[in-house]
């Protein structure tokens, strides 16, 4: 036995780190939630779906029937694919054999599997400007070089895109169609039949994010873009759409229970990474999910898509009732957030400790723009919020911003 | 509205597959569960614990409870770092603050994470011969290089290790010392030190994977290389050993829930590429598990190990009386596997139809080996086997032996 070294050798754990690992940062957005998390604080500034609309006895007895059902198995490892049962669901649901279909573990992991079986180091990646900040988190570590798409109030600038496409060889091309996060825009219906057209003319994968699809509160569904592609290839495993969901805004959060549609070459690799990447997304939160889809899950819709509508409508109310000129918003016709542009000059971010002092909160709209900008944009999210917080919180929200365009 | 394509477009989805997905196989044991999961046959191919013993009641209690105590907080997002009371107690186990303790969606997340916050493409990355298959599939996409450093039955030869780390620049070693996967055997306590000398003195990470650590049955517990290095260091955010363990052995596999335990530089970059990965392991998942700590992982763990010993007792009984000279095998003290060699020239994967037609299973060797070799040899699972099945397969099994070794 040899002895023990007399002191503590140094060893330096920092430069161990990948350079993956030195090009991931704290969540911009998660460091600006603990400071606004002060209890008396109205905070505009989370993307939390309201507990208070969970259906929390459905999944109780959706739990206990499972144990019931299955026995151990609802507790034993199982296959990387998924539940049978709730993948069979999705894909009829959207017209595709289940083999066409990936439970994940939230579709932040759904993100995270296609950014590592599909991006190279410096393969580029479209966005939207502003985009999904969690998807640029999930994107990042593969060390893409991101392209910002403009946008504007009917969504991705297909135009600007051709242009963009002309002199750019892109991988993918990511998007939030419906509702979008963080600006609460929706692509118009025409404007996604060029969108699906141009990429697959120009050999650009398209993902096609929609954890809120289903929460539209007022005006018309436009088709999917998966869907459109569907269409245009005739052959779900052609469709280079690809198209993430996820049961975390219509059901609960909390079981991370989420789905990525994709064409066979695609979704075979994503199998594979997710067997190196967990496994198996849990088994019982699958069955509990498969429990409640038909059930619960289209009452449970209404229910959320009624409460976000009541608020995302006193929210713009009050916001024209109380702000000063010069702000404009975003008028969200479904989901959990709209998007507020100030005058230029104005800096959110440093005007945020400002408005926490009024007791307001919301995110700065900067880090959701992946070559940066848009600093005198904010996000607000209205989905877990009360209409007495609401009114009040953007009173608060007003004044700190009149003071700010009156030059204080 | 432009007009739609004539004829669907080629596209070459292939094509658009990172090269780390191209590297990427589907595991070679999961082709392999497919092909000996016939309903008539006795498998020892899997690794799955025993369904049977798993405390469904408590867990289906836990899960009442869990809904009771938080509400809809259950079933809330929460924090990438985990569910607070259980890292709470996670820590209290090894001596160390909460902070050093990440939740993570199953053991094979960890290694995951681990791979992606600390292996650069070409890394070297030290594993034993034969390794965890799983933990191959996790370090793949980030393409490390292996190097192989070979094993007896004390585990890894620290004499032939420290060989290695004089001309080889590693980034960090993987090793599994408690009843490995795949080969049932136990590092010793004395070569544990020098382990955690060396990997120190040559800056080289040691992650240590134990997931069978609780499940001993014979022989006595020898220190982990985290509390090793814990020593050596004097400081949780010193320490070179990185930590990894799961309650899929000791309570059940089916909730995902599992940690690894490092110092401060590595574990604030798993938090980071976690959020990225699937934001954060399943709330309600976490809180189930926390409820069982106490009150049912004690007698949880002894009820395991006594099953498990008697199989494998079992099982290294029937083999010592069905099988033809020239077979050896490992005599594993804890843990759900044992691993025989064939004399030279037996090729376990050939073999294989062959015990299936006599209705029996394993897992040939070859595959856990990172850099190939193995081909006489073969992994045997006892831990979901009932005696009845144990006595059978193992007499068809050395039946299959004997005509291969007879040169049939």
């Amino acid at each position: 036995m040899t002895t023990p070294s007399p002191a503590p050798l140094a060893f330096d754990l920092d430069g161990t780190l990948s350079r993956r690992a030195q090009s991931m940062t704290a969540s911009a957005i998660r460091e600006i939630l603990k400071v606004t998390q002060q209890p008396d604080v109205i905070s505009f500034a989370g993307g939390l779906p309201a507990p208070e609309l969970f259906p929390l006895d459905e999944v109780r007895a959706a739990s206990n029937r499972v144990l019931d059902v299955y026995g151990p198995a609802a507790l034993q490892y199982s296959t990387t694919e998924g539940h049978a049962p709730l993948r069979e669901w999705i894909g009829a649901q959207a017209g595709i054999p289940a083999r066409n279909v990936q439970i994940v573990t939230g579709s932040q992991q759904g993100l995270d599997l296609l950014g590592k079986v599909l991006i190279d180091e410096g393969d580029v990646v479209l966005v939207e400007a502003p985009t999904y900040l969690g998807a640029l988190q999930s994107f990042q570590p593969y060390l893409p070089r991101y392209v910002q798409v403009p946008t504007d109030d009917g969504g991705i600038d297909v135009d600007a895109l051709e242009e963009v496409l002309k002199t750019t060889r892109a991988k993918l091309l990511y998007a939030v169609p419906n509702f979008q996060n963080p600006t609460g825009r929706t692509l118009s219906a025409e404007r996604r039949r060029r969108l699906v057209e141009l990429t697959a003319q120009h050999g650009v994968l398209l993902i096609e994010d929609d954890p809120y699809g289903q929460l539209r509160f007022t005006g018309e569904a436009a088709p999917s873009l998966y869907s459109l592609g569907l269409d245009l290839h005739g052959d779900a495993d052609r469709n280079h759409v690809i198209y993430s969901s996820s049961f975390s805004k219509t059901l609960v959060p909390g079981l991370r229970d989420a789905w990525v549609q994709a064409a066979a070459p695609i979704i075979n690799k994503l199998i594979q990474a997710k067997q190196g990447a967990d496994l198996h997304t849990p088994t019982f939160n699958q069955m509990i999910i498969a429990e409640l889809v038909d059930s619960v899950l289209p009452r449970q819709i209404e229910r959320v898509r009624q409460a976000y509508g009541e608020r995302a409508r006193l929210m713009l109310e009050r916001i024209h009732a109380d702000f000063p000129a010069g702000v404009q918003s975003t008028t969200p016709e479904g989901g959990m957030f709209l998007w507020l542009t100030l005058p230029q000059g104005v800096d959110t971010q440093a005007l945020l400790p400002r408005a926490v002092a009024r007791k307001v909160a919301y995110v700065p709209g900067s880090p959701f723009y992946a070559l940066g900008g848009g600093e005198n944009t904010m996000r607000l999210s209205y989905s877990n919020a009360t209409h007495e917080q609401i009114t009040r919180g953007i009173h608060a929200l007003g004044d700190t911003l009149r003071e700010a365009l009156n030059g204080d």
